[in-house]
């Protein structure tokens, strides 16, 4: 039997801008939309050019993606022509091959919010959709409040789909903009549009998660006959979110009914990276994971009671609805480390460290990691100090140089014109082989600014580093972010940093204490002995 | 029309007890009890007694509770009478008036975990069952891995069912253990047990949010028939969690087709507490609330679009499923980039500042709030801090003290016994009136734990402030983020800090530097000028 293809749209780089506490620069939106693409999404919705600076410089440094690149506007306003809205020429001037414009389908919200005749509505609709067709582009109409505006007005609500279908949309995406519908009737209403003519293979499904319902929302759609399903990555988005792609995905590429019936554009190894890919947003956003999430959670596979630990022993069927491991997940078992073995090995190999199967050192090394989780770090994504501990417990890590001590002061005043200043400054002293090396830094840059007492300890310390000085001599520091989390029963900082050399290698390495400044010093310190590892440098 | 009644059975203080990363203590489970009997829910199952050492100490020091407290076991075992099985004993012996055990009903489990005969299971059930009946207590039945077991064997799972339902029990609860089972099957699973002869009001619906459809997977139940439905608060659980309770509970009060069919112990007023109850589920446990939780989260009502924010202004319901309210919590419009003069004038409003419609002063605040933004705030939660800014504008900001200097020095070294330790210490220099005032303090915690360099310098500062001093010595930091971020053209450091007060309320406030320390200084200072504003301390 062969499968109906369903397509898979992500807004995580527009509905997921929306959520509180996030704001994405433009380099993020570009890393993001990586992240995405190696995932295997159809659609990549980069946001709104024209009404957001982010968004317009996002698209204008684009890349090169496999998934449709999509901008999102709204549909043209009313008393002007579609050629002459200057809001929807911003929105066609990105470039991209398809467009998605959001229009009103509620007849409250165009005589409420618009403030024009419900005939007039629905002629923007046309006539926006017929511009971007005309334009040679894929053009997509967001159904804006569908839902409510079907159980307002049937009759209206489909008359505005059908306006956008007739115009040539490709697609015609049912919004549940509020998220107040329920799985049931939203399966029911979306078989009540196909049955009025419009096909399931044109239309696309939008949900809100305010009720806790989004994903159910979206697969009772499918089952309807949809055959676009929009969502976002950890399920970000405004208030409660959009529709989990995260969740969705494994769903839809391993379990029936949708498994067998339809195909997506995931391929099985990269569903094996959704956990990674999940994580990798999180770390992007600086936002801590969801221990509790569907499939790709820390908890997912997680087996606390005690009754069913020892039944997973015997057959992890008994108490596991996917095998974890087909979403790049792994089995958490309290008091057995036989879980990650193979997890293992497979990550010592990336780092070009092979150890055989079965090694007793592979449980020191995860014994080792599990202790250190305990304490804050985290090797999710900094896999360069992660490389440091294997090193380390494999009797593989040189000793390059010993730091014997440090000092930063951090001092804020007035200046003679009564300005005020800051100003850190650090020194640094080092043991290599027999020579004690003191290196003082300041945390000026070139015009005068205070950059702080991370930078100024990380300059001390890669100053003289006498015969590796060569080195790290290309190294800069690219990206540090930190976290408040957990190690044993107090609060402690992690610190993860970004280095990379003159060939635009990036490392991320982590250090992780109550004190900031000290974490960042770990981090710096990871970051400078990696590199040496890495470059051969003689021990 | 009367509305049938549909039975809330809260599961927190068992299955949410296998959460990663929580273990109660049976005072805090005597706390969660009171707050569950508030909100009306019908029954709390409260533990294992004899299993567990905390559930056997509840359940002697169970408060008096509306709700009907059950105990949680299992069906006897093979081999004995259930009179004398003693472990079915200790769940007896707690003595409450309703006991819930958990059988097989799945025919592989029955094989593969119990490894006896599938008839001798059935017979387990029935006499486990008749004997809590013979008792005089409530029986309750937990058919786990039904879902499962249905789909493999479903005359045997149906006969599993049917033995506890014959031998008296008053519930049968179908439980789908593995989360794996999605929601439209449960609905027609159920349907067809209630066909087969179990009605539906001696059923029950257990799920987890494994695929993320536990709340989904519950209502299909209940529309297919059962009337009782179990759960968590905050979705507590294993794994991923239980249907989480704070998202089912207004669905079936305040959406269709629930509202008008289905009554509860829930009352209108309960209902309006039930964020409150979240949050203090939350805090009793230490854990940071989920912002996009349905109903109850921080986010569930904020408003960050442009737009949306607009039509919200004009009639909440444009962007709103229900009214906040009613659950308890309360509408955001959050200040973003895209915010006009309507929204602040409704933050400033929640702040109690009133500035007319119309007030130049309201362009000023905008532009200072944009101008901040753009080199780094983040006004979205850090209201203290914005509402500094409004009132520095409008002239009503009193100058409390003045800040002349502060220097922090961070050390690491090796001690005596030759092991690295790390100190900061802080001196701040305020002018306060006429005086001028030199704080000392270091950054050991009482056991000699070295706590950073913003611990130091929090400390020296709020050490003395004069006739300040007893308006913030209740004050504490409850949480501190920092993101690095762009501010114009440089990486810049955002602090975010959350302080508490002796009263439990909290507030966040923001500083901006690339230097962490003195951001850290600037949230800091903020937090404790804001709560001298709100105190009304004198200028």
């Amino acid at each position: 039997m062969t499968r109906e293809r369903l397509y898979l749209y992500d807004t995580t780089l527009r509905d997921g801008q929306q959520t509180q506490g996030v704001q994405f620069s433009t380099d993020e939106k570009i890393r993001i939309a990586q992240v995405l693409d190696a995932l295997g999404v159809d659609y990549i919705e980069g946001g709104w050019p024209g009404a957001n600076p982010t968004d317009s410089a996002f698209f204008e440094a684009a890349p090169d993606t496999r998934a449709r690149l999509t901008a999102f506007g709204m549909t043209k306003r009313a008393g002007r022509s579609a050629e002459n809205d200057e809001v929807l020429a911003g929105v066609m001037n990105a470039g991209t091959p398809a467009i998605c414009l959001v229009g009103k389908t509620h007849d409250f919200h165009v005589t409420k919010a618009l403030g024009i005749a419900l005939e007039e509505n629905v002629e923007n609709i046309a006539r926006s959709i017929a511009h971007v067709v005309a334009q040679g582009r894929e053009a997509l109409f967001d159904a804006e409040h569908f839902f409510d505006g079907y159980k307002a007005d049937p009759a209206y609500a489909i008359d505005c789909c059908k306006a956008a279908h007739e115009a040539g949309a490709r697609w015609i995406v049912l919004c549940d903009t509020n998220g107040g519908t329920l799985p049931a009737e939203m399966g029911e209403i979306t078989a009540r549009v196909i049955a009025a003519g419009i096909p399931g293979s044109h239309l696309g499904i939008h949900t809100h998660d305010d009720t806790g319902n989004a994903v159910a929302g979206s697969l009772a759609a499918i089952e309807a006959g949809v055959r676009q399903v929009q969502g976002t990555l950890n399920g970000l988005g405004e208030r409660c979110g959009n529709a989990n792609l995260t969740s969705l995905i494994p769903t839809l590429k391993l379990k029936e009914p949708f498994a067998g019936r339809l195909e997506t554009g995931v391929s099985d190894e990269a569903l094996a990276g959704l956990t990674r890919a999940s994580r990798l947003l999180d770390e992007i956003l600086n936002r801590v994971p969801l221990k509790s999430a569907p499939y790709v959670g820390a908890s997912a596979f997680a087996h606390k009671a005690g009754l069913h630990a020892s039944a997973i022993a015997k057959d992890p069927s008994t108490y596991e609805h996917v095998e974890p491991g087909r979403v790049g997940n792994a089995r958490i078992i309290p008091m057995s480390n036989q879980a990650g073995q193979s997890n293992l090995r497979k990550r010592l190999a990336e780092a070009g460290i092979a150890v055989e199967k079965g090694d007793p050192r592979l449980s020191r090394i995860l014994e080792e990691v599990k202790l250190r989780e305990g304490q804050g770090y985290s090797y999710d994504t900094a896999q360069a100090s992660f490389e440091l501990v294997a090193r380390r417990v494999l009797g593989e890590l040189p000793e390059f140089f010993e730091v014997k001590r440090y000092r930063v002061t951090v001092e804020r005043r007035r200046d003679k014109r009564n300005r005020v200043v800051s100003l850190s400054e650090a020194v640094v002293v080092v043991k290599i082989g027999g020579d004690k090396k003191l290196s003082v830094s300041e945390s000026l840059d070139p015009q005068g600014n205070d950059r702080g007492p991370v930078n100024a300890l990380s300059r001390a310390l890669a100053k003289d580093l006498g015969p590796y000085q060569s080195y790290i001599d290309d190294m800069r520091l690219v990206d540090f972010k930190v976290r408040i989390t957990n190690g044993g029963t107090e609060a402690v900082t992690r610190v993860i940093i970004d280095s990379q050399d003159g060939q635009g290698n990036r490392w991320s390495t982590v250090g992780v204490s109550a004190n900031i400044v000290d974490a960042s010093f770990e981090a710096l310190l990871d970051a400078i002995v990696w590199k040496l590892v890495r470059d051969g440098a003689p021990a």
